[in-house]
């Protein structure tokens, strides 16, 4: 009989999300004891519906691939801030939808910079989407090409992942 | 026996919406046959939570008011547009979590200029807060003082109630 503290910790699911008003990318990445392990990825194409619909079914979609994966945390990049607020507005509409299908379910939801991605992913923190792409593909054993939204879901997901296992080491986090 | 062309049409209630991401205001108003009639109106104040978790909780708090008042249609006014991208960024947010609320529930999302709900609520556009509240409580019969994001979305309420009934005159709408 194993005791409770030796039990193995459940697999960790993290969603990653790339939430955009036309297009929401997300990631799902399992941590197998240090081993990340790619679980699904996509994107949601909201089409030109209106704005309320779109937003109503990236919170359905979101809410539906929660119920089937299991995360238990979710995570997103800091915005660009653009000079435009208009589509700072817009954008910000979809990651409020995204977040609060989230903060529903039960998951906390982290934030990165970009930066911060890209260095997590790549190496370097001013990394270009195709580089970023091509090493989310590696590291997780992706083959065929993925949506550029679905890649950066990934690549947040393991930024998180990462950022979770340095702070477990150093004692932030169990 | 009522012909079915001749029964009433059902208790009309639309609910005006003021999202924000440390308040979000509500305010639902009945049309009976042409009287507008006050059903609710409060505030969803939404502390110092992460702000995953404030857009859950307007998400989830307008999902319980749609459910007890069965509004048939939302409305909430276009946004003013400031300089402040990150500003934009967390507004956007709060109206995201809002109007997905909505769509989710079914309910079609109306948007209006915030000189148009002045306008239908005061009469001219340039109207104040104060002047917008002061006739919203007169209009309705509402006696003690509302909060003023409460009174916002009263308002925009009214506006779409009376846009919706100029629409069914002039033969836009049923």
């Amino acid at each position: 009989m194993t005791a409770p503290s030796d039990r193995p910790n459940p697999p960790l699911v993290v969603l990653g999300l790339d939430p955009g008003s036309r297009v929401t990318g997300y990631g799902l990445v399992r941590d197998d004891g240090g081993r990340l392990v790619f679980v699904d990825a996509g994107v949601i194409s909201l089409g030109a519906a209106d704005m309320a619909a779109r937003l109503g079914r990236i919170h359905t979609e979101l809410s539906a691939l929660i119920v089937r994966h299991c995360p238990v945390e979710a995570a997103l990049e800091n915005v660009f801030v653009s000079r435009n607020t208009m589509s700072a507005i817009k954008l910000g509409q979809a990651r409020g939808a995204a977040m609060a299908a989230c903060a529903v379910a039960g998951l906390p939801v982290a934030s990165y910079e970009p930066t911060v991605v890209k260095k997590a992913v790549v190496g370097v923190g001013r990394a270009d989407k195709d580089q970023v792409a091509f090493m989310i593909a590696r590291v997780l054993g992706v083959s065929g090409r993925l949506p550029a939204d679905a890649s950066d879901a990934l690549a947040v997901a393991v930024c998180h992942l990462n950022e979770r296992r340095m702070r477990r080491l150093t004692g932030c986090v169990k």
